[in-house]
Protein backbone atom coordinates (compact mmCIF):
# COMPACT_ATOMS: atom_id res chain seq x y z
CA UNK A 1 0.00 0.00 0.00
CA UNK A 2 1.22 3.36 -0.31
CA UNK A 3 1.89 6.39 1.89
CA UNK A 4 -0.45 8.61 3.30
CA UNK A 5 -1.33 10.62 0.53
CA UNK A 6 -3.89 13.08 2.39
CA UNK A 7 -6.72 15.50 0.82
CA UNK A 8 -6.15 14.41 -3.06
CA UNK A 9 -9.47 13.99 -4.56
CA UNK A 10 -10.30 10.82 -5.89
CA UNK A 11 -13.22 8.57 -6.86
CA UNK A 12 -13.74 5.24 -5.46
CA UNK A 13 -16.08 2.46 -7.06
CA UNK A 14 -18.07 1.08 -4.26
CA UNK A 15 -19.96 -2.14 -4.94
CA UNK A 16 -20.94 -2.76 -1.41
CA UNK A 17 -19.57 -5.43 -1.16
CA UNK A 18 -16.41 -6.97 1.26
CA UNK A 19 -13.67 -5.32 -1.11
CA UNK A 20 -15.02 -2.28 -1.92
CA UNK A 21 -16.06 -1.49 1.28
CA UNK A 22 -12.90 -2.39 2.75
CA UNK A 23 -11.09 -0.16 0.18
CA UNK A 24 -13.43 2.70 0.97
CA UNK A 25 -12.36 2.00 4.52
CA UNK A 26 -8.72 2.49 3.73
CA UNK A 27 -9.07 5.58 1.67
CA UNK A 28 -10.36 6.97 4.10
CA UNK A 29 -7.89 5.83 6.74
CA UNK A 30 -5.51 7.93 4.45
CA UNK A 31 -7.26 11.00 4.64
CA UNK A 32 -8.31 11.04 0.68
CA UNK A 33 -11.11 13.83 -0.46
CA UNK A 34 -13.34 10.88 -2.03
CA UNK A 35 -16.71 10.45 -4.30
CA UNK A 36 -17.98 6.96 -3.94
CA UNK A 37 -19.51 5.70 -7.53
CA UNK A 38 -21.76 2.96 -7.41
CA UNK A 39 -23.67 1.92 -10.76
CA UNK A 40 -27.12 0.44 -11.34
CA UNK A 41 -26.03 -1.62 -14.15
CA UNK A 42 -29.69 -3.54 -14.38
CA UNK A 43 -28.40 -5.83 -11.76
CA UNK A 44 -30.84 -8.46 -10.45
CA UNK A 45 -30.99 -7.35 -7.21
CA UNK A 46 -30.33 -3.52 -5.99
CA UNK A 47 -29.53 -5.10 -2.27
CA UNK A 48 -25.87 -4.61 -2.57
CA UNK A 49 -27.09 -0.56 -4.17
CA UNK A 50 -28.58 -0.57 -0.36
CA UNK A 51 -25.05 -1.88 0.92
CA UNK A 52 -23.07 0.58 -0.87
CA UNK A 53 -24.92 3.29 0.30
CA UNK A 54 -25.12 2.17 4.00
CA UNK A 55 -21.19 2.31 3.74
CA UNK A 56 -21.05 6.02 2.00
CA UNK A 57 -23.09 7.08 4.54
CA UNK A 58 -21.48 5.56 7.31
CA UNK A 59 -17.88 7.12 6.14
CA UNK A 60 -20.01 10.34 5.65
CA UNK A 61 -18.45 10.50 1.95
CA UNK A 62 -20.01 11.86 -1.19
CA UNK A 63 -21.88 9.16 -3.03
CA UNK A 64 -22.81 8.87 -6.57
CA UNK A 65 -25.32 6.10 -8.13
CA UNK A 66 -25.12 6.37 -12.03
CA UNK A 67 -27.06 4.05 -14.07
CA UNK A 68 -25.71 2.18 -17.40
CA UNK A 69 -27.76 -0.49 -17.83
CA UNK A 70 -25.86 -3.56 -19.11
CA UNK A 71 -29.25 -5.87 -19.67
CA UNK A 72 -29.13 -4.03 -22.90
CA UNK A 73 -25.73 -5.82 -23.25
CA UNK A 74 -27.22 -9.78 -21.74
CA UNK A 75 -24.77 -12.39 -21.52
CA UNK A 76 -24.45 -12.91 -17.79
CA UNK A 77 -26.24 -14.74 -14.89
CA UNK A 78 -25.80 -11.41 -12.83
CA UNK A 79 -27.93 -9.60 -15.55
CA UNK A 80 -30.40 -11.75 -17.21
CA UNK A 81 -32.32 -14.80 -16.53
CA UNK A 82 -29.22 -17.18 -16.64
CA UNK A 83 -29.41 -18.71 -13.31
CA UNK A 84 -26.70 -18.05 -10.58
CA UNK A 85 -24.87 -21.37 -10.15
CA UNK A 86 -23.64 -22.89 -6.78
CA UNK A 87 -20.14 -23.58 -6.99
CA UNK A 88 -17.66 -25.84 -6.35
CA UNK A 89 -15.29 -23.65 -4.02
CA UNK A 90 -12.36 -25.48 -5.00
CA UNK A 91 -13.00 -24.29 -8.85
CA UNK A 92 -13.05 -21.17 -8.17
CA UNK A 93 -10.87 -18.91 -10.65
CA UNK A 94 -9.90 -21.54 -12.88
CA UNK A 95 -13.05 -20.55 -15.46
CA UNK A 96 -14.52 -17.93 -16.28
CA UNK A 97 -18.33 -18.05 -14.51
CA UNK A 98 -21.75 -17.27 -15.48
CA UNK A 99 -21.68 -14.64 -13.63
CA UNK A 100 -19.03 -13.05 -15.79
CA UNK A 101 -20.55 -9.51 -17.70
CA UNK A 102 -19.18 -8.74 -20.63
CA UNK A 103 -16.79 -5.53 -19.96
CA UNK A 104 -17.68 -4.83 -17.40
CA UNK A 105 -14.70 -3.25 -15.82
CA UNK A 106 -13.99 -1.36 -18.69
CA UNK A 107 -16.98 -0.17 -18.67
CA UNK A 108 -17.31 1.22 -15.18
CA UNK A 109 -14.10 2.58 -15.33
CA UNK A 110 -14.33 4.15 -18.12
CA UNK A 111 -17.42 6.13 -17.05
CA UNK A 112 -15.82 6.92 -13.61
CA UNK A 113 -13.09 7.98 -16.45
CA UNK A 114 -15.42 10.71 -17.29
CA UNK A 115 -16.29 11.82 -13.61
CA UNK A 116 -12.84 11.78 -12.32
CA UNK A 117 -12.40 14.10 -15.01
CA UNK A 118 -15.07 16.52 -14.27
CA UNK A 119 -14.77 16.44 -10.34
CA UNK A 120 -11.13 17.11 -10.61
CA UNK A 121 -10.03 13.34 -9.32
CA UNK A 122 -6.47 12.02 -9.83
CA UNK A 123 -6.75 8.22 -9.34
CA UNK A 124 -9.85 5.85 -9.75
CA UNK A 125 -9.89 3.48 -6.85
CA UNK A 126 -11.25 -0.04 -7.92
CA UNK A 127 -11.82 -3.21 -5.20
CA UNK A 128 -10.44 -5.88 -7.71
CA UNK A 129 -8.42 -8.66 -6.72
CA UNK A 130 -6.71 -11.15 -9.10
CA UNK A 131 -5.78 -13.68 -6.06
CA UNK A 132 -9.35 -14.60 -5.92
CA UNK A 133 -10.41 -13.09 -9.00
CA UNK A 134 -12.96 -15.83 -10.04
CA UNK A 135 -11.69 -15.71 -13.73
CA UNK A 136 -12.45 -12.21 -14.61
CA UNK A 137 -10.26 -11.72 -17.30
CA UNK A 138 -10.54 -7.62 -16.34
CA UNK A 139 -9.02 -8.25 -13.23
CA UNK A 140 -5.98 -9.27 -13.96
CA UNK A 141 -2.41 -7.09 -13.56
CA UNK A 142 -2.16 -7.00 -17.01
CA UNK A 143 -5.55 -5.69 -17.96
CA UNK A 144 -4.90 -2.60 -15.20
CA UNK A 145 -1.57 -1.52 -16.61
CA UNK A 146 -3.01 -1.56 -20.29
CA UNK A 147 -6.51 0.51 -18.96
CA UNK A 148 -3.88 2.82 -17.23
CA UNK A 149 -1.96 3.59 -20.58
CA UNK A 150 -5.69 4.05 -22.63
CA UNK A 151 -6.89 6.51 -19.99
CA UNK A 152 -3.80 8.62 -19.91
CA UNK A 153 -4.84 8.87 -23.79
CA UNK A 154 -8.14 9.35 -23.28
CA UNK A 155 -8.94 12.78 -21.48
CA UNK A 156 -8.48 16.56 -22.03
CA UNK A 157 -7.32 16.19 -18.26
CA UNK A 158 -4.56 13.82 -19.33
CA UNK A 159 -4.00 16.20 -22.31
CA UNK A 160 -3.71 18.78 -20.14
CA UNK A 161 -1.37 16.97 -18.28
CA UNK A 162 -2.96 16.01 -15.41
CA UNK A 163 -3.23 12.36 -14.98
CA UNK A 164 -6.10 10.40 -13.74
CA UNK A 165 -4.58 6.72 -12.98
CA UNK A 166 -6.59 3.70 -11.81
CA UNK A 167 -5.40 1.78 -8.92
CA UNK A 168 -6.54 -1.50 -7.59
CA UNK A 169 -4.51 -1.68 -4.30
CA UNK A 170 -6.30 -4.98 -3.40
CA UNK A 171 -5.47 -6.44 -6.38
CA UNK A 172 -2.92 -9.09 -4.69
CA UNK A 173 -4.62 -9.36 -1.30
CA UNK A 174 -6.52 -12.63 -0.81
CA UNK A 175 -9.95 -12.93 0.82
CA UNK A 176 -8.40 -13.45 3.90
CA UNK A 177 -6.02 -10.70 3.59
CA UNK A 178 -8.80 -8.59 2.85
CA UNK A 179 -10.57 -9.22 5.85
CA UNK A 180 -7.81 -8.73 7.95
CA UNK A 181 -7.43 -5.13 7.06
CA UNK A 182 -11.31 -4.28 7.04
CA UNK A 183 -11.31 -5.79 11.04
CA UNK A 184 -8.15 -3.22 11.52
CA UNK A 185 -9.65 -0.79 9.56
CA UNK A 186 -12.89 -1.36 11.71
CA UNK A 187 -15.12 -1.48 8.85
CA UNK A 188 -18.50 -1.64 9.12
CA UNK A 189 -18.63 -5.51 7.38
CA UNK A 190 -22.13 -6.03 8.84
CA UNK A 191 -23.23 -3.73 6.07
CA UNK A 192 -21.78 -5.36 3.19
CA UNK A 193 -23.69 -7.27 0.68
CA UNK A 194 -21.27 -10.01 -1.07
CA UNK A 195 -24.02 -12.30 -2.34
CA UNK A 196 -24.58 -12.74 -6.17
CA UNK A 197 -28.44 -13.31 -4.95
CA UNK A 198 -30.66 -10.77 -3.96
CA UNK A 199 -32.61 -12.71 -0.84
CA UNK A 200 -33.12 -10.95 2.48
CA UNK A 201 -29.90 -12.98 3.94
CA UNK A 202 -26.98 -14.37 1.63
CA UNK A 203 -27.59 -17.30 0.06
CA UNK A 204 -24.52 -18.56 1.00
CA UNK A 205 -24.15 -21.19 -2.02
CA UNK A 206 -22.90 -18.66 -4.99
CA UNK A 207 -19.55 -18.35 -5.62
CA UNK A 208 -19.12 -14.55 -4.38
CA UNK A 209 -20.61 -16.13 -1.00
CA UNK A 210 -18.16 -18.91 -0.78
CA UNK A 211 -15.06 -16.97 -1.78
CA UNK A 212 -16.48 -14.42 1.10
CA UNK A 213 -16.89 -16.83 3.24
CA UNK A 214 -13.36 -18.52 2.67
CA UNK A 215 -11.90 -15.49 3.37
CA UNK A 216 -13.19 -14.98 7.37
CA UNK A 217 -12.32 -18.64 7.85
CA UNK A 218 -8.71 -18.19 6.39
CA UNK A 219 -8.62 -15.27 8.76
CA UNK A 220 -9.18 -17.37 11.63
CA UNK A 221 -12.50 -14.61 12.20
CA UNK A 222 -16.50 -14.96 11.79
CA UNK A 223 -18.60 -13.14 8.99
CA UNK A 224 -20.92 -10.72 10.76
CA UNK A 225 -24.16 -10.63 8.29
CA UNK A 226 -26.61 -13.33 8.14
CA UNK A 227 -26.85 -16.19 5.74
CA UNK A 228 -29.94 -18.39 4.29
CA UNK A 229 -27.33 -21.55 4.89
CA UNK A 230 -23.56 -21.80 5.57
CA UNK A 231 -21.78 -23.85 2.86
CA UNK A 232 -20.72 -27.43 4.41
CA UNK A 233 -16.93 -26.09 4.67
CA UNK A 234 -17.58 -23.00 6.94
CA UNK A 235 -20.39 -24.95 9.23
CA UNK A 236 -17.27 -27.18 9.70
CA UNK A 237 -14.66 -24.77 10.74
CA UNK A 238 -17.95 -22.95 12.83
CA UNK A 239 -17.75 -26.45 15.15
CA UNK A 240 -14.03 -26.37 15.12
CA UNK A 241 -13.52 -23.53 16.73
CA UNK B 1 -8.76 0.30 -46.32
CA UNK B 2 -8.88 -2.78 -46.40
CA UNK B 3 -9.21 -5.59 -48.24
CA UNK B 4 -13.10 -7.46 -49.00
CA UNK B 5 -13.72 -8.96 -45.47
CA UNK B 6 -17.18 -9.99 -46.21
CA UNK B 7 -19.40 -12.04 -43.46
CA UNK B 8 -17.42 -11.30 -40.55
CA UNK B 9 -19.64 -9.78 -38.17
CA UNK B 10 -19.03 -6.07 -36.66
CA UNK B 11 -20.64 -4.06 -34.36
CA UNK B 12 -20.30 -0.40 -36.10
CA UNK B 13 -20.99 2.79 -33.90
CA UNK B 14 -23.54 4.74 -35.53
CA UNK B 15 -24.22 8.45 -34.32
CA UNK B 16 -26.35 9.56 -38.02
CA UNK B 17 -23.79 12.14 -38.38
CA UNK B 18 -21.25 12.15 -41.96
CA UNK B 19 -18.79 10.19 -40.89
CA UNK B 20 -20.24 7.41 -38.90
CA UNK B 21 -23.12 7.05 -42.02
CA UNK B 22 -20.28 6.82 -45.04
CA UNK B 23 -18.42 3.82 -42.70
CA UNK B 24 -21.59 1.91 -42.15
CA UNK B 25 -21.95 2.57 -46.09
CA UNK B 26 -18.64 1.59 -46.69
CA UNK B 27 -19.15 -1.51 -44.73
CA UNK B 28 -22.11 -2.71 -46.10
CA UNK B 29 -20.10 -2.65 -49.45
CA UNK B 30 -17.66 -4.65 -48.14
CA UNK B 31 -20.75 -7.58 -46.73
CA UNK B 32 -19.65 -7.59 -43.45
CA UNK B 33 -22.47 -8.61 -41.00
CA UNK B 34 -23.50 -5.40 -39.47
CA UNK B 35 -25.01 -4.91 -35.85
CA UNK B 36 -25.20 -0.60 -35.81
CA UNK B 37 -24.93 0.79 -32.34
CA UNK B 38 -26.40 4.04 -31.40
CA UNK B 39 -26.31 5.08 -28.14
CA UNK B 40 -28.79 7.59 -26.19
CA UNK B 41 -26.29 9.60 -24.06
CA UNK B 42 -28.63 12.12 -22.94
CA UNK B 43 -27.30 14.41 -25.77
CA UNK B 44 -29.74 17.39 -25.90
CA UNK B 45 -31.40 16.77 -28.89
CA UNK B 46 -32.53 13.31 -30.02
CA UNK B 47 -32.34 14.49 -33.84
CA UNK B 48 -29.65 12.47 -34.35
CA UNK B 49 -31.15 9.62 -32.90
CA UNK B 50 -33.40 9.85 -35.79
CA UNK B 51 -31.15 10.27 -38.53
CA UNK B 52 -29.53 6.93 -37.42
CA UNK B 53 -32.53 5.48 -37.17
CA UNK B 54 -33.56 6.30 -40.85
CA UNK B 55 -29.97 5.52 -42.24
CA UNK B 56 -29.93 2.01 -40.23
CA UNK B 57 -33.33 1.59 -41.72
CA UNK B 58 -32.17 2.40 -45.44
CA UNK B 59 -29.15 -0.27 -45.73
CA UNK B 60 -31.48 -2.59 -43.76
CA UNK B 61 -28.94 -3.41 -40.55
CA UNK B 62 -29.84 -4.73 -37.19
CA UNK B 63 -29.49 -1.25 -35.17
CA UNK B 64 -29.55 -0.83 -31.19
CA UNK B 65 -29.76 2.12 -29.30
CA UNK B 66 -28.08 1.73 -26.07
CA UNK B 67 -28.55 4.38 -22.85
CA UNK B 68 -26.19 5.30 -20.77
CA UNK B 69 -26.67 8.86 -19.52
CA UNK B 70 -23.71 10.73 -19.51
CA UNK B 71 -25.56 13.96 -18.55
CA UNK B 72 -25.23 11.97 -14.94
CA UNK B 73 -21.39 13.08 -15.29
CA UNK B 74 -21.59 16.46 -16.73
CA UNK B 75 -18.85 18.67 -18.18
CA UNK B 76 -20.17 19.20 -21.89
CA UNK B 77 -22.22 21.14 -23.89
CA UNK B 78 -23.51 18.39 -25.48
CA UNK B 79 -25.22 16.94 -22.44
CA UNK B 80 -25.13 19.79 -20.40
CA UNK B 81 -27.16 23.68 -20.12
CA UNK B 82 -23.55 24.60 -21.22
CA UNK B 83 -23.95 27.06 -24.51
CA UNK B 84 -22.98 25.17 -27.79
CA UNK B 85 -20.54 28.00 -29.25
CA UNK B 86 -20.33 29.54 -32.80
CA UNK B 87 -16.67 28.74 -33.90
CA UNK B 88 -14.64 29.71 -36.03
CA UNK B 89 -13.52 27.42 -38.53
CA UNK B 90 -10.00 28.31 -38.38
CA UNK B 91 -9.72 27.53 -34.51
CA UNK B 92 -10.80 24.23 -35.62
CA UNK B 93 -8.71 21.52 -34.20
CA UNK B 94 -6.29 23.59 -32.33
CA UNK B 95 -8.08 23.70 -28.69
CA UNK B 96 -10.89 20.83 -26.89
CA UNK B 97 -13.84 22.48 -27.46
CA UNK B 98 -16.69 22.50 -25.06
CA UNK B 99 -18.37 20.22 -27.00
CA UNK B 100 -16.23 17.52 -25.55
CA UNK B 101 -17.73 14.75 -23.69
CA UNK B 102 -15.48 13.52 -20.70
CA UNK B 103 -14.55 9.83 -21.68
CA UNK B 104 -17.00 9.36 -24.50
CA UNK B 105 -15.21 7.29 -26.66
CA UNK B 106 -14.03 5.65 -24.15
CA UNK B 107 -17.32 4.57 -22.21
CA UNK B 108 -19.25 4.35 -25.47
CA UNK B 109 -16.42 2.04 -27.12
CA UNK B 110 -16.66 -0.45 -24.04
CA UNK B 111 -20.24 -0.94 -24.39
CA UNK B 112 -19.63 -1.74 -28.21
CA UNK B 113 -16.79 -4.17 -26.56
CA UNK B 114 -19.73 -5.89 -24.35
CA UNK B 115 -22.05 -6.04 -27.34
CA UNK B 116 -19.42 -7.41 -29.98
CA UNK B 117 -18.75 -9.83 -27.13
CA UNK B 118 -22.14 -11.34 -26.65
CA UNK B 119 -22.92 -11.05 -30.41
CA UNK B 120 -19.91 -12.68 -31.79
CA UNK B 121 -18.62 -9.64 -33.60
CA UNK B 122 -15.01 -9.27 -34.40
CA UNK B 123 -14.55 -6.09 -35.03
CA UNK B 124 -15.98 -2.77 -33.50
CA UNK B 125 -16.06 0.20 -36.24
CA UNK B 126 -15.88 3.64 -35.65
CA UNK B 127 -16.12 6.89 -37.50
CA UNK B 128 -14.07 9.13 -35.59
CA UNK B 129 -11.09 11.12 -37.46
CA UNK B 130 -8.16 12.71 -36.67
CA UNK B 131 -7.52 15.06 -39.78
CA UNK B 132 -10.62 17.26 -38.37
CA UNK B 133 -10.24 15.86 -35.23
CA UNK B 134 -11.80 19.35 -33.69
CA UNK B 135 -9.20 18.84 -30.62
CA UNK B 136 -10.66 15.65 -29.03
CA UNK B 137 -8.07 13.12 -26.98
CA UNK B 138 -10.01 10.39 -27.78
CA UNK B 139 -9.89 10.39 -31.50
CA UNK B 140 -6.26 10.20 -31.85
CA UNK B 141 -4.05 7.46 -33.58
CA UNK B 142 -2.20 6.97 -30.67
CA UNK B 143 -5.86 6.39 -28.72
CA UNK B 144 -7.26 4.14 -30.99
CA UNK B 145 -3.55 2.05 -30.77
CA UNK B 146 -3.80 1.70 -26.77
CA UNK B 147 -7.45 1.04 -26.45
CA UNK B 148 -6.82 -2.06 -28.64
CA UNK B 149 -4.51 -3.54 -26.85
CA UNK B 150 -6.34 -2.90 -23.11
CA UNK B 151 -9.72 -4.17 -25.39
CA UNK B 152 -7.71 -7.56 -25.96
CA UNK B 153 -6.90 -8.31 -22.30
CA UNK B 154 -10.40 -7.18 -21.21
CA UNK B 155 -13.01 -9.78 -22.55
CA UNK B 156 -13.79 -13.70 -22.19
CA UNK B 157 -13.65 -13.70 -26.05
CA UNK B 158 -10.13 -12.22 -26.55
CA UNK B 159 -9.19 -14.46 -23.31
CA UNK B 160 -10.38 -17.67 -24.83
CA UNK B 161 -8.69 -16.66 -28.46
CA UNK B 162 -11.34 -15.00 -30.11
CA UNK B 163 -9.77 -11.39 -30.87
CA UNK B 164 -12.19 -7.84 -31.20
CA UNK B 165 -10.42 -5.16 -31.94
CA UNK B 166 -11.34 -1.62 -32.63
CA UNK B 167 -10.88 0.05 -36.00
CA UNK B 168 -11.54 3.56 -37.25
CA UNK B 169 -10.48 3.46 -41.06
CA UNK B 170 -11.37 7.37 -41.33
CA UNK B 171 -9.19 8.38 -38.83
CA UNK B 172 -6.74 9.34 -42.11
CA UNK B 173 -9.31 10.94 -44.03
CA UNK B 174 -10.70 14.79 -43.82
CA UNK B 175 -13.69 15.37 -44.30
CA UNK B 176 -13.70 16.18 -48.19
CA UNK B 177 -12.29 12.57 -48.09
CA UNK B 178 -15.19 11.20 -46.43
CA UNK B 179 -17.78 13.20 -48.52
CA UNK B 180 -15.90 12.03 -51.52
CA UNK B 181 -16.19 8.04 -50.14
CA UNK B 182 -20.13 8.93 -49.55
CA UNK B 183 -20.87 9.89 -52.78
CA UNK B 184 -19.29 7.51 -54.51
CA UNK B 185 -21.09 4.63 -52.35
CA UNK B 186 -24.33 6.55 -53.13
CA UNK B 187 -24.75 6.81 -48.59
CA UNK B 188 -28.05 8.68 -48.54
CA UNK B 189 -26.32 11.72 -46.89
CA UNK B 190 -29.99 14.05 -47.23
CA UNK B 191 -30.60 11.41 -44.16
CA UNK B 192 -27.43 12.33 -42.19
CA UNK B 193 -27.52 14.95 -39.26
CA UNK B 194 -24.29 16.54 -37.68
CA UNK B 195 -25.74 19.12 -36.18
CA UNK B 196 -24.64 19.74 -32.16
CA UNK B 197 -27.91 21.91 -32.06
CA UNK B 198 -31.45 20.36 -32.71
CA UNK B 199 -33.52 22.57 -34.82
CA UNK B 200 -35.35 21.87 -37.51
CA UNK B 201 -32.53 22.19 -40.04
CA UNK B 202 -28.85 22.00 -38.95
CA UNK B 203 -27.51 25.40 -37.37
CA UNK B 204 -24.73 26.01 -40.17
CA UNK B 205 -22.88 28.15 -37.01
CA UNK B 206 -21.61 25.50 -34.66
CA UNK B 207 -18.30 23.40 -35.14
CA UNK B 208 -20.20 20.08 -36.41
CA UNK B 209 -21.73 21.93 -39.35
CA UNK B 210 -19.19 24.13 -40.51
CA UNK B 211 -16.69 21.19 -40.89
CA UNK B 212 -19.37 19.38 -42.40
CA UNK B 213 -19.43 21.91 -44.69
CA UNK B 214 -15.90 22.78 -45.47
CA UNK B 215 -16.33 19.14 -46.24
CA UNK B 216 -18.97 19.41 -48.67
CA UNK B 217 -16.69 22.78 -50.37
CA UNK B 218 -13.33 21.16 -50.62
CA UNK B 219 -14.54 17.78 -52.23
CA UNK B 220 -16.04 20.53 -54.94
CA UNK B 221 -19.93 19.22 -53.53
CA UNK B 222 -23.19 20.36 -51.97
CA UNK B 223 -24.50 19.29 -48.82
CA UNK B 224 -28.10 18.13 -49.60
CA UNK B 225 -29.22 19.17 -46.25
CA UNK B 226 -31.08 22.04 -45.00
CA UNK B 227 -29.15 24.65 -43.17
CA UNK B 228 -30.71 27.43 -40.91
CA UNK B 229 -28.20 29.78 -42.20
CA UNK B 230 -24.96 28.83 -44.32
CA UNK B 231 -21.73 30.05 -42.53
CA UNK B 232 -19.99 32.99 -45.20
CA UNK B 233 -17.33 31.28 -46.39
CA UNK B 234 -20.17 28.54 -47.81
CA UNK B 235 -21.84 31.29 -49.28
CA UNK B 236 -19.14 32.48 -50.60
CA UNK B 237 -18.32 28.99 -52.51
CA UNK B 238 -22.12 28.17 -53.47
CA UNK B 239 -22.45 31.77 -55.49
CA UNK B 240 -18.70 31.05 -57.02
CA UNK B 241 -20.42 27.62 -58.24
Amino acid sequence: MQEQDGHIKVVSLLSGGLDSSTLLGYLVSQNYSIVALSFNYGQRHRRELRAATEIANYYKVEHRIMSVDLRQIGGSALTDSIDVPDINVDSIGKDIPPTYVPARNTILLSIALGLAEVVGARKIFIGANSLDYSGYPDCRPEYFESINKTFNLATKATVEGRSISVEAPLLNFSKADIVRLAEKLHVPLELTWSCYRGGKKACGTCDSCKLRLKGFMEANSVDPIEYERYPEFYSRYLKSR
